[in-house]
């Protein structure tokens, strides 16, 4: 029998996969779980992005540009403009998600065993296109007790080789919530000018600040246009996930050159969700005020019942909706599974995600979840509610 | 400024992409450009598939499972049990067209530098995915002569190394339009088997088969559930190029679980573009003989034309919507630039694919082109005029 390959073999799960089986297993005995380990939001897609697709007047279903349809890239650097990103639309490639974004990138800037710095914890796909693209993962460690900010620069320093070729940093991020200041986006400029190194900003979660902060984006710092790649989403901008369009904006023009030839052997990213994501960007603003009202609400609702919990630490994020939360127990993989398997208030459990699978580091984060509040309110407390009894109960080994 | 990659930097361009610059300044110029060059039907898709969307009542566009819905992977296991294809919903992995499955596979089973041989002419963009994956290409020669029938055993075997790991077929063929007969496939799957190596068959063009003669899938091939890897895609199927779904379909374990983690680090495949496939499904098999009949009467009336041409040579296709034709000249990359540069008959001239591009051996096909079938016949006779004519006036250097 033939044999998968090694880069295979080494391809990461999904942190939350082991866990899956526990909680189909649960629900089929009945018990209601509720959902706290999952990126994907409740929220509405704007009915301006569904009803284009529905009144759509496609007779053949045909190929779209490799690149993305003018219209739409011609759209998109509107959009960027009105974020003080000025960019054309030859400097933007539409991808299939984020994600495919974040494969090019790598493609297109690393080699074989190249290395790219991540601080972690960060988000664990990363890791699974870094293996599929042969480049090597560096993390720089960032810390609860500071919300994950920057790491110290002189800690960047310490990890650049010769095969460094890029830092990635994701802002805000996922999964610490956490949004870079201005003075911090500075800083890691400043190296990546230093080094002669690719910046690369996840920047799927922009317009989800909270408490009056802006996001600074790598592209509106001076003199970062040959170092700067951006990978964007329409995924939770507009609570359209199952679209999967999202792009890769950057005004080096080798490095968007290059992406366009990984880009053309897929041949084009998906019509009809260019055509939603086209017509998402006329979606009013007072959607997102709405719809940040509703995330700020439910932040504080999490982060204040989380803090009535003893020996629990909370990165507090202003951004996106993740939370990182430090409980008083040694393996929040055994705790996770032990959850589903055998913890229940009236029928209920919770599902978190275990956040050892964020950090690359062996060992970090084992004490660790990782929270999304993409649920409604009431949900949200009942889950937290759970979560403070199970670990009343729970016995650490 | 910080560099691209070397494998960025050796992605290889599509066939065409150099002339596309030339097609639009003639097109600037008001010339009518006839496209042979292009794999994308003119075919209207099924309206039952077109209507799924339009009717679809999503409120929150969410990811859909990485594998693809439980719904679709189930009714296409019917699909292939009504092709002889005995599968599970189990064994199909649904991906982003078949190009990602292409991906998905050449990463599962080969490591840097592992090899996969190809018989040569093939669809350009395996070049694309094996650079990316970091995987080798090894062309084998098919011959124009017998319409790019199967090599010989003896070629295979003559290229097999320890780094082999797998062949790869493309059946019917792009661009050579040939139909590998039950022998043929038996033939390649006993190599496979005696050397222990993946075989991998695109068959994306499977319901494009004409004068009678029917597909035989390498699943269909008793003994190969170690071996076998289908490509597949509803591009072509239901001229839905830009749904952008296909499927990986093995029924070795070990492949499909790895090609999952592959699935998993970019989420999901298309949702609008799943329910689009869905329902195709439901396509009455009238639609297909219409269509099969449509492309059946344009072959032949393409390869009639063709033949009436001076020092022509056809490869005589059975499937797909391709023909390799070669020329009486030296280089078909100039030629195609002097089309649609300086040739006109009444202001129209004719963009053909040179066929080099469909070679990994360096200086093969040079004298070819491949020309896709999918115009209305009224058109495509009118290309073939301008094609004749333009031979007739060509000063080869
Ligand atoms: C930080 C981050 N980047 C990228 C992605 C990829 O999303 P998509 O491929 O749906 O755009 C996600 C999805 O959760 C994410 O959280
Ligand atoms: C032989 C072959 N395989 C795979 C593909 C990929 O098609 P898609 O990604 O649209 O499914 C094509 C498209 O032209 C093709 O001709």
């Amino acid at each position: 029998m033939p044999s998968i390959s090694k880069k295979g073999f080494s391809m990461p799960e999904s942190p939350i996969r082991k866990l899956v089986p526990y909680a189909e297993k649960a629900k089929k005995e009945g018990v209601k779980v509720i959902h706290l380990n999952i990126g994907q939001p409740d929220i509405k897609t704007p009915k301006i992005a569904l009803d284009a697709v529905k009144n759509n007047t496609i007779s053949v279903l045909s190929y779209s540009r490799t690149e993305g349809s003018e219209a739409y890239r011609e759209k998109l650097a509107r959009y960027y403009a009105n974020h003080d990103i000025e960019v054309t639309a030859q400097d933007i490639l539409v991808t299939t998600g984020g994600s495919e974004a974040l494969s090019f990138t790598m493609g297109s800037i690393a080699d074989s065993d190249d290395e790219i710095i991540i601080p972690e914890p960060f988000y664990a796909n990363y890791n699974g296109f870094a293996t599929a693209m042969g480049v090597t993962v560096v993390p720089v460690v960032s810390q609860i007790d500071n919300n994950f900010a920057l790491p110290p620069i002189e800690a960047f320093e310490k990890l650049i080789t010769p095969r460094t070729k890029a830092i990635l940093i994701c802002n805000p991020g996922n999964p610490t919530g956490y949004l870079y200041t201005r003075e911090e986006i500075k800083k890691i400029a400043a190296i990546a000018k230093k080094h002669d190194l690719f910046l690369i900003s996840d920047e799927v979660y922009r317009e989800f600040t909270y408490d009056g902060k802006e996001h600074y984006s790598i592209l509106q710092e001076p003199g970062m246009d040959e170092h700067a790649i951006i990978v964007d989403s329409v995924s939770k901008r507009y609570s359209m996930c199952g679209a999967r369009i999202g792009c890769m904006v950057s005004k080096n023009k080798d490095v968007m050159k290059t992406a366009l030839k990984f880009a053309q052997a897929r041949l084009s990213p998906p019509t009809y969700a260019q055509i939603a994501s086209e017509a998402a960007l006329e979606t009013p603003l007072s959607y997102f005020e709405d719809v940040k009202k509703e995330y700020v609400s439910r932040r504080n609702l999490l982060i204040g019942e989380l803090e009535k919990i003893e020996g629990i630490k909370i990165g507090h994020p202003q951004g996106a909706f993740y939370c990182i939360a430090e409980l008083p127990i040694k393996d929040t993989d055994v705790f996770a599974q032990w959850l589903l398997e055998e913890f229940r208030v009236d029928g209920e459990t919770v599902m978190v995600a275990p956040a050892a699978g964020f950090y690359a580091s062996e060992g970090l984060g084992k004490n660790q979840i990782r929270i999304a509040y993409v649920l409604d309110k009431d949900r949200l407390k009942r889950a937290v509610f759970i979560l403070k009894e199970a670990l009343k109960s729970y016995k650490d080994q």
